[in-house]
């Protein structure tokens, strides 16, 4: 009496998403466009950086020898040469028993090996005192240390974040190559289905999952194309999805929460091009359909919204990971579970959980109500060979 | 022979914050483009969600009583009394004995009080068998069950996720008030910045935090506003500032990396408005200022990009959290600290670290230099009364 041929596990699921998963081409942004987006390119340092020898405090450029023996009674002293400007280069010459007064990030003259930071000096007149012995090097960063020229900076692969973008600045790159936003084609069926702006007359509801697949996918970097409400009829399902699969890089269609929905669904995928899952061993979720029409990847997810959400977040996520070069990094936290969990054995079971003071505490509700969705901050998994979890065991939650 | 007349400690420097920081205004935007924004007003129900008696599974309405008693080998036997439609309203009234299929997401007929999933049952004919006991309520939500007319569901101050957004959906709010981004504006300063696109000569380096800062405030929610690099020279940087405070809800001046610049920034401030800190006792960090200028806040950055990004994700974090009505809310992970990290007393020092497989591993690197920035994923924090952390202690890393 099972509605499925075959369930398969969210291993195989997870697979199977990694064989299907095309990555994106590239595209030349501009780099004040670029937090966020992934790296199409690696990146080789053209030049060196910071380029000169420069002095990282406040302080008197001196030769490290002139200051072997100083301390707080016996100060080095040095004569005062003068000043570097920031943003000029000095052509004076340290010579022993000198010194010159260098700002951070200004230049270190010739002939310097160290900067003693002028908490650790005095200047009386033409004369400055250096309480402190330092080592060769000391407080100077060189010409090539921070990035030589010719060596690779960044991967290609690498997610963008403010601190890669300031580097890219660093070194002069105004715009790189990323990888395009996958462009998601957002389709919800059901004959239950009315619009946001529409007051639904009995029996039916408003249209949850437009919006929230939309919202799921540009979280994850990718341009939802909404296809909006089609009626479950197959003619219609089967044109909007042929479109999507020409106009998009991949497609989820949600709903079809009934048995017959969900079979008009596989059907045409099986008939526009290959259905390669049909049920995956996972709750809430387990009427899951993955498969490909046109080569695009192509994922039923189930009708109801916190179900849905559950399949977003640990399938779906998988798949934009994938086609934007990333490895999916669930944000997770460790918990103790505040209260025992039952579980079936033989299916992964997911969880939505209230985190707080780190404790996890299991949110049930029948899976028809949206309120979880909202109560909840977390999600935890029980592995299909385990029969539940008990107060007080480890879990790590998946935020969301 | 301190640079700074009074260091103020870290929390000191957050409260300092809290009470300058203004919630920006509202806006009304559309549901679609709300993921992610934090809602100005609370969220009541204008109606019974889901309106009526839906079923959360394929099967049988029935009333309960009828099953007392069924299993595997004593079945209830009721008679066929045909199906509800999804999305149409059932006018059949469910009487002992009998009962009529619905699938999920369709609507339970009166009278019935239970629906028996199919995987339960077998229809011979015109009668369908069940062989479990159904307890009165099962597999239904009611029409007030997930969010009943006039109750409040969100509450002002609520970070919208695609979970609150698929909410919203449901409830018909096609539109809804959203707290304005605040508009952020950024100075760098400095004679020895030159722009991205310029090959810097002898002496001088590339602007990177134009770009640091404007990625970071974007991925905290805000708009940046970029006036790009403004010399040295006190009556530009005055301009600039008093510019800023008109266009912006809050400024960023980064730069001023030696001890005449910054004094310059400093000063300007308390001219034009409030100077409140001069210097944090943080590491790296110190020389970072706060005040105010038109009401409006302005933080002054360390000039260096490493040391900056610290104070953006410790300092600025916090004030931007505030405009925007929000805990600040660190993404930390506990690890065990994969050596010892030495610390002075009295100061909080931040330590950027490399997290993999539990552990966090310090990066130590001059002050001067922009690499660990990109490769360190987090950081942790010594507090202030410690001199230092061993090697397997736990630490809380703030991912960045």
């Amino acid at each position: 009496m099972s509605m499925f041929l075959s369930l398969k596990s969210a291993i195989e699921a997870k697979l199977t998403i990694a064989g299907i998963a095309h990555l994106t081409e590239s595209e030349r942004i501009s780099l004040s466009d670029s937090c966020g987006r992934i790296l199409a390119e690696d990146i080789i340092s053209k030049e060196n950086i910071p380029g000169f020898s420069r002095s990282v405090v406040d302080g008197y450029a001196i030769l490290s020898t002139d200051s072997v023996g100083a301390g707080e009674s016996i100060p080095a002293i040095l004569k005062f040469k003068g000043r570097v400007e920031m943003g000029t280069i000095s052509d004076a010459e340290i010579k022993s028993g000198t010194c010159i007064y260098v700002p951070t990030g200004g230049n270190v003259p010739n002939g310097a090996d160290a900067v003693a930071m002028i908490e650790y000096c005095e200047q009386i007149g033409e004369e400055v005192l250096v309480y402190r012995p330092l080592a060769s090097g000391e407080n100077i960063v060189f010409a090539d240390e921070d990035f030589a020229e010719g060596k690779k900076v960044m991967d290609a692969g690498t997610l963008l974040r403010p601190q890669e973008c300031g580097v890219l600045a660093a070194l002069g790159f105004e715009s790189i190559n990323v990888l395009k936003k996958p462009v998601i084609g957002i389709i919800s069926t059901g004959n239950e289905l009315v619009e946001i702006s529409e007051k639904p007359c009995f029996g039916k509801v408003r249209d949850v999952n437009t919006t929230l697949c939309s919202a799921f996918v540009r979280i994850k970097g990718c341009n939802p194309k909404i296809y909006g409400i089609i009626s479950d009829e197959k003619t219609a399902l089967e044109s909007v999805i042929i479109k999507a699969a020409e106009e998009c890089d991949a497609i989820l269609i949600s709903g079809g929460s009934s048995k017959d929905e969900r079979d008009n669904t596989s059907m045409i995928i099986e008939n526009l091009g290959r259905l390669l899952i049909h049920g995956i061993s996972i709750s809430p979720g387990k009427p899951t359909i993955i498969g490909e029409v046109y080569d695009k990847p192509v994922i039923g997810l189930p009708g109801h919204p916190s179900s849905a959400y559950v399949i977003l977040s640990v399938i779906v996520s998988e798949l934009l990971s994938a086609m934007q070069g990333q490895k999916n990094n669930f944000n997770t936290i460790k918990a103790k579970l505040s209260e025992n969990v039952p579980s079936a054995e033989g299916r992964e079971d997911y969880v939505r959980v209230l985190l707080s003071d780190g404790f996890a505490k299991p949110l049930y509700s029948k899976s028809g109500l949206l309120n979880t969705l909202t109560n909840s901050n977390a999600v935890i998994r029980i592995p299909a060979g385990s029969e539940g979890l008990e107060a007080g065991d480890e879990v790590e939650a998946i935020l969301w």
